[in-house]
C-alpha cells in the first residue's frame, strides 16, 4: 500500500489490480483508514485518469450486492442529481418518463440535509410506502413502469466507508472520488442507462461552470467505459429551484408542473432531464422530439393521472392529487419583507436551505423526524422587482419562535437597483 | 481538524495555536492516525511557512521530555548529518572540537540502517559504555568537553509516532517535515548551537543539490527563529565517504584522520563541520582561522590523545588508539576485482551500504545484533583508474557464503574510459 500511495502522489497511474487491491483492502479492513486517507489526500492532488476512475468505480460496485433487475423489460433508467435546494425534479420525472413507457426504477436514499430526500418528500403523503422488496418493484415496473424505493440492499460498502473517511478528512472535494462514488450506487442499482442533474451555482457543491463541467465530463467518461449510456445536464442551482422548499409545499409545486403550472425553470430543468431519459430509454431518437411530445403530455392531463398512480400503487393517499390541502399544513404563516426596494440580484440558497432545515423540514443528524408541512415559499425571485414592505417569501412553520429562520430567509436575499442579468436554467449538456 | 487539514489542502498557513494543536491531539490520540496521514499528504504538497515550521518544531519539542544541560557551562554545540554511507564523521569531530574547549555534548540513536550509527560504531571498542546518565554527562562535558551518549529521556514523541506513520504513508519526503523532525530533536537534545551536515547524492536521502539547498535553508530557518546558531554544510554523498565501511572498520579510519593520515574527502568535511562548530561554539572569530587551527591540532597529535581520553572516560579500552588491530577483526578478507578497464566513474554509496549490511554490520531490525568487525574497504574511489583483475573493494567477513555482498559491491562500481570530473567535497555552506 506504501508503494501504491507513493505512485499516486508522484502523479502515477493505479492499474485495474491495485485500485481492486486498494478497494478490497480497505473494505476487509487490511488496508487502514490512515493508508487510505494518505492515498485519498494524494488523489485530490494528483486525479485520476478515465480507466482508474472507471475502474474505481467497478470496483466500489463489486464491494457489495448488486440490484438485480434483468427481469424488467427494457432499458431500465435512472436519473442523479448531485443536490440542491427546492430540487423536487425526481417527483415530476418519474411519473413523466413511465408515461411513455420507459422502465423507471428510482432507488434513492433518505436525506441527511436541508429538506428530506425524495422518499422523505414522498412519504408527506400519507399512507405512502418507500420501502419496496425487489419482487414488488419488479412487478410494479413491469406493470405500471415505475417504483420508487429506499435502499434495503447493502449496496457500495466501500463508498459508504471511503465517503466516512473523506468527511473527515477534507477529501470529499476530489472529482474523481465523487464521480466514482455516484456512478458506483447508480451501476449497483442496475440502471442500464443514467442521466445526471449536475447542479452548479451557489446552491450547489460545484460551485463554478469549470468544475460542473468537469464533474459531468468524469461521470459521462465512466457511464461509456463501464457500457452505460450516460448524459450529464449543467443546471443552475444559483438559487432555489421553483417557488417551493419543504416536504409537502415540494410535492405540491410538483404537482403544478404535471398541470402544466409549473414555473419555468422547474419545468424547463425537468422536462429536459424527462426528455434525456425517454431518448436514452429509446422512446425517442432525438431529443427535441421527445421535449415536445413531453409537454404534450403533461397538458393533456395524462401525467397527472400516471402520478395517482404512483401514489396508489405505492399505498398512498391519491386524494390529494386533485386536493392538495390535504397534505401536511403548517399551523403558522410567516411573510417575510423586504427592507428596500430594488431587483433581487441573488438568493443564497445554502441560507435559505439553513432556514428551512430550522423550522423543522430536514434531518440535522440521522434518525431526526421531519415536520412534512415546514417549509417555504419564495415568493420573489432573482430578477423580479420589489418595493419596500414586499413580501418575498414566506415560512410555513409550527414554531412560535422563527426569528432564526426569518433572519436567514431575509438575510438570504439581496436586493439591488441594478436589474441582474436573465439566468439559464440549463447551462450545458455532455454527452 | 478537519478545517485544519482543509486549509492546509488550500495551501493556507497554520497558526502557532493551529499547529499545538495538531501536535497535542496527536500525541494523546485526539486526533486519529488517519486525520494526520491526510494533513501530512496536504503539507507534502503544498510545504509550511518558515514560522509554520519553526512552530511545528517548537511543538515537537514540548511534546516530550527536554534535556537540561544549563549545568554545563559555555555555548553547547551539537552536530547532524542526514546520513550517508561510511560518515564516520561525528567519531573526528567530538574529540577535535572539545580540543580547543568547546563543550560537545552528542546524543545519538542507535543506526537502523547500513551499518549502525555513532553510538554502535564506538561500541567496537571493547567495553565503550553509550548509556550515560545526565549526571555523567554534565561531569564530563564539565571536565573533559565531551560526552556521547545514546538517549535515554523520553525526547520528542510527537515525532516518533509522527515518523512511524509517515513511513506507511508514503509521506516521510517532506522537507519541512524532515526539518522540523531534525530540528527538534536538537533541541530537545539541549543543544545552543548546531551545526548540519546535509548530505547530496547517490548514496544521501537528498539526490539533488536543489532539494539539499531546500532542506539545509529549511532547517537554518528553524534554527534562527528558535534563536540557535544554526549553519548546514552540504557535503558530497555521490560516493561512500572515506575508504571504510563497518563499525571496526570505520573506528580504524577516523584514528587515522585524527593521525593526519586520512583521506582528503572524509579529513576536509571532518574539518569544514568541525571549524563551524569552533566557531559557534566562540573559540574562533573566523571559519578560516579556525579552519587552520584546528588542522594544526591534528598533527600536534593533541586530537588522537583526546580520543583516547574520550574512550577513557567512558570505560573503552584506549589500547585500541595506539593498536587499532585490537578492534574487532573479521575472518576472511574477500577481494573484489575489476572485471574491465577503465576509470571508476561512480560508486552506488547504497548498493555498498546493503552489502554491508549483509555481512552482518547493520540492521535490517530493530533488536538485530551486529557484527562489529563485518564491513567493506574501498580500495578504489571515484577518478582512480583500474586495470582488469585489479582489487576495486575488500570485504570483512565473518560469513562463509558472501556471494550477494560481493555482487553487489562489485555491481556498485561503474567503470568508464572517460576520466570523471573531479568531485567536490563541499558544496555549499548555508548560515
Amino acid at each position: 500500500m506504501v508503494d501504491l500511495i507513493l505512485k499516486k502522489k508522484q502523479g502515477g497511474e493505479l492499474t485495474r489490480d491495485e485500485v481492486n487491491f486498494i478497494v478490497e483492502g480497505y473494505t476487509t479492513g487490511a488496508i487502514p483508514d490512515y493508508q487510505m486517507s494518505a492515498l485519498l489526500m494524494a488523489i485530490y492532488f494528483k486525479g485520476m485518469k478515465k480507466e482508474e476512475t472507471a475502474n474505481l468505480t467497478l470496483a466500489l460496485v463489486s464491494s457489495g450486492e448488486q440490484v438485480n433487475l434483468s427481469d424488467i423489460k427494457g432499458i431500465k433508467v435512472d436519473k442523479h442529481s448531485t443536490g440542491g435546494v427546492g430540487d423536487k425534479v425526481s417527483l415530476i420525472v418519474i411519473p413523466l418518463v413511465a408515461s411513455v413507457g420507459i422502465p423507471v426504477v428510482k432507488m434513492s436514499g433518505r436525506g441527511l440535509s436541508h429538506t428530506g430526500g425524495t422518499i422523505d418528500k414522498l412519504e408527506a403523503i400519507e399512507g405512502f410506502k418507500t420501502n419496496l422488496s425487489r419482487d414488488e418493484i419488479i412487478y410494479n415496473v413491469n406493470t405500471y413502469r415505475m417504483a420508487i424505493t429506499g435502499q434495503s440492499a447493502n449496496l457500495t460498502p466501500a463508498d459508504k466507508k471511503m465517503y466516512a473517511l473523506r468527511d473527515v478528512t477534507a477529501t470529499v472535494d476530489s472529482i474523481p472520488l465523487i464521480a466514482a462514488s455516484v456512478m458506483s450506487k447508480k451501476i449497483a442499482s442496475g440502471a442500464d442507462a443514467i442521466v445526471l442533474d449536475v447542479k452548479v451555482g451557489s446552491g450547489a457543491f460545484m460551485k463554478s461552470l469549470t468544475e460542473a463541467r468537469e464533474l459531468a465530463q468524469t461521470m459521462v467518461d465512466i457511464g461509456k467505459s463501464l457500457n452505460r449510456k450516460t448524459v450529464a445536464i449543467i443546471t443552475d442551482m444559483s438559487q432555489p429551484l421553483g417557488n417551493e422548499v419543504g416536504n409537502a409545499n415540494e410535492v405540491k409545486e410538483a404537482l403544478k408542473v404535471l398541470q402544466g403550472r409549473g414555473t419555468d425553470d422547474l419545468t424547463k430543468i425537468a422536462l429536459t432531464i424527462s426528455s434525456y431519459m425517454a431518448v436514452l430509454g429509446g422512446a425517442y431518437k432525438d431529443f427535441h422530439k421527445a421535449y415536445k411530445e413531453l409537454e404534450k403530455k403533461i397538458y393533456s392531463g395524462i401525467v397527472m393521472d400516471k402520478f395517482r398512480e404512483l401514489v396508489e400503487i405505492q399505498g398512498g393517499n391519491s386524494e390529494v392529487v386533485n386536493n392538495p390541502d390535504k397534505l401536511p399544513q403548517a399551523k403558522y404563516i410567516v411573510e417575510v419583507k423586504a427592507s428596500q426596494e430594488g431587483y433581487v440580484t441573488s438568493i443564497n440558497a445554502e441560507a435559505i436551505g439553513v432556514s428551512v432545515m430550522l423550522l423543522g423540514a430536514g434531518r440535522k443528524q440521522k434518525g431526526d423526524l421531519i415536520d412534512y408541512s415546514a417549509g417555504l415559499t419564495l415568493v420573489k425571485k432573482i430578477g423580479d422587482k420589489v418595493k419596500t414592505g414586499d413580501t418575498i417569501c414566506l415560512l410555513h412553520t409550527n414554531l412560535e419562535d422563527n426569528k432564526e429562520s426569518e433572519n436567514l430567509a431575509k438575510n438570504a436575499y439581496t436586493i439591488c437597483d441594478t436589474e441582474p442579468k436573465p439566468i439559464n436554467y440549463i447551462h450545458e449538456v455532455i454527452v
